[in-house]
């Protein structure tokens, strides 16, 4: 496991307790891509599929997680992030174990104007996508998530 | 509590692991009206405030809910019900502990048309808003959830 990925996860230990009882892994970072993976039981519903709520956790860990650790990378180091709102959609159900969550890098553009926000007047918003993954990489859910990051 | 209350429960316990390590309990229904109440410990973020996976896990619960236990009342005894969409603002952190979300009824003309689609195709789809409250009873987040059933 990549020094990032146990940061991350010591992060998600230490301060966010349902990602932990979810089973949260942190199991790849490069700094285009973010991976989370979870074990399905934890997160069943009654249809034995992944709970609609936990698909959103498993988003919304990921897009905080990468913004996280990306941030690191310029040098910000930070927890304070927050998601000021969330528009979620849920194309196909979720069966398999193992699931995993995923957050891309968005635009370049978008990522330099955020940062150019955040060091000019110390609060930034950046858009950011989510999805968690069937057992074929479909999509079971998609996240679209504003995030706000202050000093 | 009422015999509704301990039905959701009971439906809760037995379906939905994650709502019992979130702490929920069924504490309010009428009709028009569904309440639910978690303590803030096992929901808490980085900054001492309830997770926002946590705040959109308790509105879709009472979103659920809410509809299982109107379908009931209806003669309607199902857990076929899945979220399809959400849209979730989170206009206000959450400190407190025993933190209440709710789900009221939809205007009377659409629940009447959701249960005539229902009864004439095995199939319809319902918008529900859901409150998750601060200490103040103010928005802390609020879901506005695509809610299908099925046979």
């Amino acid at each position: 496991m990549s020094n990032a990925c146990q940061h991350l996860a010591q992060v998600f230990a230490q301060d966010i307790p349902l990602s932990q009882v979810m089973g949260v892994q942190v199991t790849h970072w490069s700094n285009t891509e973010l991976q989370l993976t979870f074990p399905l039981q934890p997160n069943i519903n009654h249809q034995a599929s992944m709970f609609g709520g936990s698909m959103y956790c498993a988003a919304v860990l990921a897009g905080w997680g990468w913004l996280h650790l990306r941030l690191k990378e310029e040098g910000i180091e930070t927890t304070h992030i927050v998601v000021q709102s969330g528009q979620i959609d849920y194309p196909r159900p979720i069966f398999h174990n193992s699931i995993i969550s995923v957050c891309s890098s968005p635009e370049d553009r978008l990522w330099q104007r955020f940062l150019n926000t955040y060091r000019k007047h110390g609060k930034a918003r950046i858009e950011l996508v989510s999805r968690v993954l069937t057992e074929n990489n479909e999509d079971g859910a998609v996240l679209t998530g504003q995030f706000v990051l202050h000093q």
